[in-house]
């Protein structure tokens, strides 16, 4: 049955994660480094400043990532909220592993890959975010059900995907007692996913009934693509007519809890308050699914939190989310006035949601003790497969060999750039390092 | 000394790579795919169309792929060029050792990672187009030349540059008789690296002999971010006239050849012809680094090819590049008129030259033979991480669970995103699979 409390998932099982090698090709790490497990990373006494590691680098600082993800726990608890972080941000297992720890209801995932990630380091309950199609993706998820007891909700928006459903369903049985869980998708015109009325919506929550194998849990949205908050609350207040639709129809098994979810990372608060605000005869479990908080970034989600903070009626705990990731690049050409070439480009860094920023420089020859703040006028110009375009005031101080940090627009579509990631403290001694599987 | 002839290729060491086993959690492997390796793929019976793969999946049409790879042999060979194939494009050994097959006078690369993997899988000759900045990169060329015997080029284009460079050899002193080639880049105002005038790359050339363990080899420029043909010539032109004008300097070894390259993916019609008008009295060595040539693209690679064939005067092979790669999706849902969603996004395909293009579509019920031609009218909307919106005219025949095949508008930026692709027959039967490294 549909979970209905927050039964603390277990902690994930990454120690073959640990002591795995990594492959020696893998960007991020030195030059030549054989043998090495991610256990060993650090232990290394990799400093970035010293000049250790290869730029460029994607670095997550420890101290506010952490930060981050108390925040988020803090916010979810005061608020009534579940979380089931977006795995896709990051998938990490390590980062997954420390939303757990603090608290999350279950982990987000948009593929059948990423549920295999799931399935494979132990994560007990997932939302796969979208409707499976094609026999490996849905096989996948009868087989992570039936063989590792994974409780795991997805998506359906149409009695065609449903009907995919059930060929699954009828390819692999689920055991009884652990259906494959079912939220219907309710979606907007212009946007993705979702049904586009509640005729519809309605239509597919009775087909999941009739189906061996399959159990409405709930329903949620994406509103993220709302290009407003007032377009996010009319998004959610569909999902709760809906909901109340279906549950005055019967079509929630009796005695169980229904799970509503929906939340992008820039307007978690309008789910957060929408949800709130209605009122149900069986217990609901409120779902975001916000992925980006873990790190944040130095743009949108910044300008997207601005907000939040600013108008929410929500509970704030202390504090707020600031950017955990950076990607570090060399000065490699000053060719000339106004123009610096740096060792980044769009293999390493997002470019999908504004350019990279430069946060900090540093001279690797001993004259800094740390990091100084870039000053004003640097901005990127422009990115190409490997090379930053980075405009240059007339009196900056940068010089061939110095060391750029950039804040990024979207952890997304950084994280995917790389398969390890160097955590660093607040002086920027690689304590650990993390393995991404995209 | 510098390389001034044909001197093959060994092929390369590629059994290490066939005998490893794939990790499961790789993007493109079906899921649970435990202990498989790169040996294994082609003998799995996998057909695409089958439905035996999760989409999206990126596939590489073998018979287009071979097919260009002995385009680009037969189009050096006829017009006195070399060619060394920018390996950043795949980072996939595999297909190096294609290209070394075909002649390939060595393997490009843009990093000190890139540098790596050809050194592992014992790449010979290889071209780092970019100035190396920082200990591990510097160490690494040092170390590839000392330990490995490796015959390698890197760029200069400025004193300080040059400076790091002599700080490594120091560090690690490379062997007698197998320097650093330094190749100077000679670049544009408003461009990339490069010294910006004659009189600077004069100077850096001059520099590099100074420094025991560098030794001058040639110049070379990157033209492929020039506007427009007349703007490559006047770039190559201006390589021409630094080369002529160091080698009358005596800049260059008494008794060796010269190095001369350039070559994007667009223009290398016009490197071939600038540099074949050229005249010198020792040999040289022309070289193009052109990489897109071995998958081609769907979009601005294929225009530019077209340009090509209606312009260049140098001579022309039977034939011509076709695209080789293409993303495969399938449709999730068709929630309104005008609109499909598809399962492919921003991590699975380019989306920096241009929105990818629908090729083929495919119903694998049975009820087709092969797959169709895209009817007119789908046009690709939008991409988010995970999902295409696809536009889709009233009377499209596509339905949900139904495969869509996308052509790329940029090879690098697709190759990036997958570490695992499957090599197809033109039955869409899985005959191999490639590893890459980024």
């Amino acid at each position: 049955m549909a979970s209905t409390k927050t039964s603390p998932l277990p902690r994930l099982a990454l120690e073959p994660l640990h002591a795995a090698v990594l492959d020696r090709s893998t960007k991020g790490l030195p030059p030549g480094c054989e043998g090495l497990t991610l256990a060993d990373v650090g232990r290394q006494g990799w400093n970035v400043l010293a000049g250790d590691m290869p730029l460029p680098l994607a670095v997550i600082r420890t101290s506010v990532l952490e930060a981050n993800s108390r925040w988020m726990k803090a916010f979810t608890a005061l608020n009534g909220l579940e979380i089931s972080p977006h795995g896709k941000t990051t998938m990490a297992p390590q980062l997954f592993d420390l939303q757990v720890a603090d608290g999350a209801w279950a982990i987000t995932v948009a593929t059948a890959q990423q549920l295999d990630v799931c399935r494979r380091f132990g994560v007990k309950r997932v939302i796969l975010a979208n409707q499976p199609v094609g026999r490996p993706a849905i096989d996948a998820c009868f087989s992570a059900i039936r063989d590792d007891g994974m409780e795991l909700y997805c998506l359906a928006d149409s009695l065609p995907g449903i009907a995919l459903l059930a060929e699954g369903a009828a390819r692999i049985q689920a055991p009884a007692g652990n259906p494959l869980h079912i939220l219907v998708e309710i979606g907007f015109e212009g946007g993705r996913t979702g049904t586009r009325t509640r005729e519809e919506a309605l239509a597919v929550a009775r087909a999941v009934g009739e189906i061996p194998g399959l159990q409405l849990a709930g329903f949620e949205c994406f509103e993220g693509l709302q290009p407003t908050p007032a377009g996010a609350d009319r998004l959610l207040d569909e999902v709760i007519a809906v909901a109340k639709q279906a549950d005055d129809e019967g079509l929630l098994a009796a005695g169980q809890g229904m799970v509503l979810s929906a939340g992008g990372s820039s307007l978690f608060d309008r789910v957060g308050e929408r949800l709130n605000a209605a009122a149900f005869a069986r217990p609901v479990v409120k779902v975001l699914r916000s992925g980006c908080y873990l790190t944040h970034d130095s743009l949108s989600y910044a300008a997207a939190f601005r907000r939040i903070l600013n108008e929410t009626s929500l509970a704030l705990p202390e504090g707020g989310l600031e950017p955990a990731l950076e990607v570090w690049a060399y000065v490699q050409s000053r060719p000339e006035q106004g123009r610096s070439i740096l060792t980044v480009g769009k293999r390493d860094i997002s470019y999908d949601a504004g350019m990279p920023v430069p946060l900090r420089w540093y001279r690797p020859d001993g004259s800094m003790t740390a990091p100084r703040s870039m000053p004003a006028g640097h901005v990127v110009l422009a990115l190409n497969d490997q090379h930053c375009h980075l405009g240059t005031p007339l009196d900056s101080p940068i010089a061939v060999g110095d060391m750029v940090a950039f804040g990024i627009g979207h952890p997304c579509t950084t994280f995917d750039k790389w398969a390890f990631m160097a955590l660093v403290d607040d002086d920027y001694r690689v304590v650990d390092g993390i393995r991404t599987f995209f």
